[in-house]
């Protein structure tokens, strides 16, 4: 583990994303009409990833403990695909780059557990940082 | 969650695979010759990924808690590209490709977390399940 | 612990309940309209209390871990009364009523704290077992 | 989860309470006397707490990870009633209420896990905040 | 992690040790007195003892989540002595060897912590299993 | 739990060790050449070892949740001899001796359950703090 005690405190952001990708419109209808038989998938999976981005240095071997001090949670859905994206703020000496991505796909998994009854074909895609801000280099998605 | 009372246990089998892709020959060079700053990134990730198995239930809110029997990691390295395969068993009611694809996805957010120290592009791709054995239909994934 | 070797699996059921009362009609509005600026009160309270129920070994000292094979939660508003009632089942040597009774108890503090910011006045009423089936000796509560 | 990065430190303390019945004087003895055979009621239960009080920012959605810098736990016995009082401190940006009724409540059901086999009848009442200082408003229940 | 899918299911039983050395009398007069300031050392210490044999997978790799089915705990003082003797059972594919003696390590951990403030010599001796029984092959300490 | 909310920040620094002792030199080389069956054990068992650091207060009833700010993982093998050195930095209230030795021990442990199937005779010896830093009082182990 990355030693910091020497570092100074500031506020670090970091946006990642991830992007599930169902096959059907029925799909996509029942996300939006809140009919998937195992329940609200966006509200429980943004559930799950806000305990997730929490739990991250338990997950993550050389991710230190830091206190997770804002986490937005928001969907866009286009087509047939569902963009995840979250947001993750702290003010500590080290960023949240992987609290987020760990936010984005527990999310996304969650997505994917509950829609699999109703559609067998749903995917995970490309789960990326698009942007962080702090510390000693920001970092701007090229793609973004 | 989905009501398993009244099912029959069976041999359940999954196999999730998910890519990581870095940015140049020496992060690849640096993961074989374990010189990573960090530690040897494959054994890591893989450790990392046995407990995330183990833990998915506290995790997917809809996952059943399940006696995790069996799970391997692999990785194949072709280029620059990184593909982790984890297989997961349990002789339960119920499957566990969601336990495969989470411990897939932890193994890539390992290896991320890692290797950012030395490679800024390494991306993660298509966590997805590869296979399924056991249970009401088998599943094989279309691209294998 | 109890020592539980020895025993017989078999199915078994609890109904919890908890009720937690808020002090304004407007506070209903907000969790039916979906409009409490923390998010979906009830969807996420649920998912909370899901979580809860699978992890009630990690949280109560001589409980044992069990594989927990159903929980559904129900919501009742009547009034300025929000009544919760979670049902567990399993197929094991021992009862789900102290899960059921945790599951219900993270849902009444979840709506606690996420309604907190919109009424100061929010109480949690009675967390109690209101009915058990399988096992020894079934249970009906007297107020049932 | 609500933005706290620009907010400032501060000393927090919370007072919450939970009430478990039992419906008989042996109970009461029992616990006493340190004769229920599960253990000593009181001592596990309040260890319970301790963990409970640390571990609350991984069971409600919306609560920060924070530094618990103080819990206490005391118990008042009158005739069949134990009030369980639990004090949670700390120095940051957000206060410790739901912490402390986290805290509560789980000591009051380990209490009635342990006391279940000798008392089919024990019943938690009201699990609610008495005190709080620090951080905008203070709050002091009404019928303190 | 072993492939179990194939194994039967037996009792295992399995009884490990661990002992604490404090350095004078007055540490074993405050333990058995109950007057240690951080608490009722034997009891806070069991029961963070009965939560890690149940946390055992989620804390070393390759061990098998299992349904713990019976955790009980001794003490034996003898002179500046304080043995911990630790039984677990299951019913199950696997045994409890590593369940028990990571139960006694944290039991030993916790009571080293709660004595630190009164005793700053206080030493944690051979973590080691006693005897196990079950499975391929039943296990007796040499000096049993 | 030790109130120390008025207690001031400084950098503090443990550092415990435990020691591995095999029976016999092929188990030593087994490691060294990272053949064990189970994986490559000083790799698993020090990524252990992290997790086991930063979950101490979740696992130990009086220990404050704190900032790990550095863990680092050392092996000494000498003859039939493993033994493991942790250092565990923070900057906080109070000290990470109790972390430190958690670690070890964890560390200990994987180690005897990932050498069980081809050793039966490792035991696990002394797990103590060497030396510690900042804070009211040094310490420096007599043996050191």
């Amino acid at each position: 583990m990355v030693d910091i005690t020497h570092k100074n405190t500031s506020k670090r952001t970091a946006l990642a994303e991830a992007t599930v990708v169902v096959s059907k419109q029925e799909t996509i209808d029942a996300i939006k009409n809140r009919t998937v038989p195992k329940g609200d998938v966006l509200e429980m999976a943004k559930t799950a990833g806000l305990f997730a981005v929490k739990r991250t240095s338990d997950v993550i071997p050389d991710c230190h403990p830091l206190p997770v001090e804002y986490t937005g949670v928001d969907y866009e859905i286009e087509g047939l695909f569902v963009r995840i994206l979250i947001t993750v703020q702290t003010v500590y000496k080290t960023g949240v780059e992987v609290e987020a991505m760990h936010g984005a796909s527990v999310i996304a998994l969650t997505m994917y557990d509950m829609l699999k009854p109703i559609d067998k074909q749903v995917e995970i895609q490309n789960i990326r940082l698009v942007k962080k801000k702090g510390g000693k280099s920001d970092f701007k998605d090229k793609f973004d």
